[in-house]
């Protein structure tokens, strides 16, 4: 499949494109503009919010993408910290498997969330430096469920 | 004051430098290197986690600060979205008023996040599209102080 642009209307049954875009107010003297809390965070009754960074190879197109996880008990937030797009890869959930995939491309200006539970790919950067800040539960359970695709999913370059 | 190089260390005092450095455990099939919780968060008894977008206007050295803030309830991470050094200004506390500023530049590989009820400057991109993410706490207080300095802290470039 060709990643479709990442919108937050498209993307918002698989959780949140962070942006800035739509409502904002005017902070430090209108000097800078606050999109105010953006992302449906839930890190569970015994976890915490904590953030860590994430150094990932980069990838090219064609990508196969062989493997989704989920995080049962946490949403994943990814905030690239170079201005690069990266390549997000979601699925729908059928009684315990992914179903329907979709890829989107961010645009270089965005981050997303992932809701708890969501099915994803693993951070796939195609350009820059591969650095992201990821906000994610902290806790002691487990909190991954890993899903080996028979049929990978490839996701073509742009022609 | 000319800034200082931001490490870690020197940063300790005020808040977490959050950069892939240090010890890393290998995830998505060695692809990838998790550099984990790095900060220390902090939301208070009636708040929560949120993500927020910035977008912030570029400065110039020499910059002239003369207004520092506080948040008596949060912690606040800021991560910058592109790969370029903004400028981090922090101070001690005095019985309710800042004292002995210092001044960091980040690497452009870096975020910040500083502790609950640190007196900081507000966000100062020097290059780049000034657009960050930022977590901090979500609640029904003001959750800020500020403190106006008579004589403001100026900031020189590299000669």
């Amino acid at each position: 499949m060709t990643p479709e642009p990442l919108t937050a209307d498209a993307f918002a049954p698989y959780g949140d494109v962070l942006e800035a875009t739509g409502q904002s107010r005017a902070i430090n003297a209108g000097l800078c503009a606050r999109f105010h809390d953006r992302a449906r965070l839930d890190f569970g009754p015994e976890g915490q919010a904590g953030i860590s960074i994430f150094q990932a190879e980069c990838r090219s197109l064609p990508y196969a993408c062989d493997l989704l996880e989920r995080h049962p008990d946490g949403s994943q937030s990814f905030i690239p910290m170079s201005a690069d797009p990266f390549l997000v890869i979601v699925a729908e959930d059928d009684a315990g498997h992914p179903t329907r995939p979709r890829a989107f491309l961010t645009n270089g200006s965005q981050g997303v969330s992932y809701l708890r539970g969501t099915w994803h790919g693993v951070l796939t950067p195609l350009t820059g430096p591969g650095l992201f800040a990821v906000i994610d539960r902290i806790g002691d359970t487990p909190n991954l469920e890993e899903h080996r695709l028979v049929d990978p999913i490839v996701i073509k370059g742009t022609p």
